[in-house]
């Protein structure tokens, strides 16, 4: 039984306002043929702040692809620590106690991944496993939950730790000037996450069942041009129509579980733009209400990648979250287009009296 | 039940044998005052052919990263697929019996990755779990093996594919003049390999346990530099004693299987350079013959990084296998410094009469 525990999120000091947005388009774009389209998607996100890694001077200059992985990696070893120890500390565990890490980011570069600096640095048992992914992008926070959950399955009682660090303000490309682009400067914003998936204890949602599904031949509708300067995002127009495409495969993933979609609790899913929750609601049969975390997501940070589903989940469980037993789903969108999908209930149960005292159960982890 | 099956493996058709690397060596910098050094670096590790994508030519002119991606890409599309048919026709089963591919590369970089293109393209099912590994670095074949390994675990009658891809000839960087850069240039080699992990019947290597360990406070030792020229791979000179620190864990997590890493039957490793395979006999007390299989692979293919531990194994297969029931370790060494470990044994099972008639036990997959 693997339990995803409260997520500690953070988010940079340099804020970034819709009004700034809006201006810094209008001057910077003075005579784009597209500027009013660029500004109308642009207010049409709902995203009134952002948070970015640098001031947004240094963010608009482009100091080249070395210099930008420079700061990628000084800036996730600054400020991915203290959520690590946050969301330890909510799960009831400490360092020597995870299993697995999962470090989830799309914004970056590393050869060893941040995973062997978070053991090194920050008291990992040398075992610990590392499963760096930096290939799922926004569905990658989805595909992080699965991957932890289908460890603690097959290994009962260890216990995995998520990390989501996403700058995506770093792959701010000044020369990209298509619509989707422009767009895009406006809706991404910076954050960092980590979750515990417990294998045994701890309060959140008890995971149940996971699956993912790739929408068929729309591998370039979400993609990165890889370039000498660096991750170029390339957006297709027709990505906010995606939901009518997957909202089928959650209905199904639901459907094998004997549960009804449109009757759960709760609804933690990635906030790539407003049309996608909009659309939820439409094809999924459920009240604006139900995605009003991942809303206020959207709203107040932008679209934050894979740390969305954790923010979100976060502010369900600010809000004390739902009775013992309700049940929810969360899900990552991003590119293939993709969808990791999850289901699980709402467990409210005890934290262990003593951090560690988990471990001995996972001593024999590993015979088949 | 996890069974790895036979590997299948293709090497590219430009061939580069070891008096071209030195010819080249003592061409291109003749000036090199360290010239010497590495040549006899280059003559020592024992690669006396390799396979690499394009031309010797075209390889040595860097085109930059845009165009170099764009070669991966291209080489891993048309490249990938035949090794997948043959691995999953080794293994008896269909595209649609796979559940989870797990795709190593860390030679090129795509946003999808190659796993959305697999899926369009070969016909797998959409439901298919996509794992891209690209921060694992030589390490990253036996992560794969042990990923795969713990989704069969955690769902019982499901199948993994591992794909491992590496193009290692386009990071070639002709700016890079270290010696240690120098020696890279005459050891790796370019590959494709394909594995399938069946979760239940066939035949080859019942996976019973895997392990992961990081020598501490090594992580700058095996590293990319990430630039606007690609990847530049940085190989620290205390490298190659790595595996007194690994030999201890390799002989550890045996020793928790209840086993005698001293007295197993076979030992399929990472073959980096022939130091490690030297002092693996000398710390694990196995003598040199045991890693033939391994050797084989560095001496005619040189080190083809993820692919490594596919292609000794398949030899392995070649050789006619082992007795029913013989036990052995697999082990994937790269970046962190990381080994990724696996324990098995033997298994001669029977291949299924019907492709496909695996399938209707994971329909249920995902229950917890």
């Amino acid at each position: 039984m693997a339990i995803l525990c409260r997520p500690a999120i953070a988010v940079p000091e340099h804020v970034l306002t819709l009004e700034e947005t809006l201006r810094l388009a209008r001057t910077t774009h003075a005579d784009h043929p597209q500027l009013a389209l660029a500004l109308r998607l642009i207010e049409n996100t709902g995203v009134r702040t952002r948070h970015i890694v640098r001031p947004i001077e240094e963010t608009l200059a482009h100091p080249g692809f070395e210099e930008r992985n420079r700061i990628y990696e000084a800036e996730a070893k600054r400020r991915v620590p203290p959520v690590v120890y946050r969301a330890l500390d909510q799960a009831g565990l400490t360092v020597r106690d995870i299993d697995l890490i999962v470090y989830v980011s799309c914004t970056g570069f590393m050869m060893p991944s941040l995973t062997a600096w978070l053991i090194n640095t920050l008291g990992f048992r040398p075992e610990t496993r590392q499963l760096p992914i930096a290939q799922l992008g926004c569905a990658a926070g989805g595909a992080a939950i699965n991957r932890a959950h289908d460890f603690c399955r097959a290994y009962p009682g260890t216990n995995a730790l998520i990390v989501a660090c996403e700058f995506c303000s770093l792959c701010y490309q000044p020369t990209d000037l298509g619509v989707g682009q422009l767009l895009s400067n406006g809706l991404f914003g910076d954050a960092v996450a980590s979750a515990v998936v417990r294998g045994r204890g701890g309060s959140g949602v008890r995971l149940e069942r996971n699956g993912s599904h790739l929408v068929p031949d729309t591998e370039d509708w979400i993609s990165y041009a890889v370039r000498a300067t660096g991750f170029h995002f390339q957006l297709d127009k027709r990505v906010p129509t995606t939901m009518k495409m997957l909202a089928p495969a959650l209905r199904t993933l639901a459907t094998e579980h004997e549960w009804d979609v449109s009757g759960l609790d709760f609804h933690i899913v990635h906030a790539g733009g407003p049309r996608i929750l909009d659309d939820l609601c439409h094809f999924l049969d459920v009240p604006p209400e139900m995605f009003r975390f991942s809303r206020a997501t959207l709203t107040e940070r932008g679209n934050i990648a894979s740390c969305v589903v954790f923010d979100a989940l976060e502010r369900l469980f600010a809000a004390g979250g739902v009775p013992e037993g309700a049940r929810g789903q969360i899900a990552g969108f991003g590119p293939g287009i993709t969808a990791e999908m999850a289901l699980g209930s709402w467990v409210t149960g005890e934290r262990p009296a003593v951090a560690g005292q988990t471990r001995g159960s996972t001593h024999r982890a590993g015979v088949a």
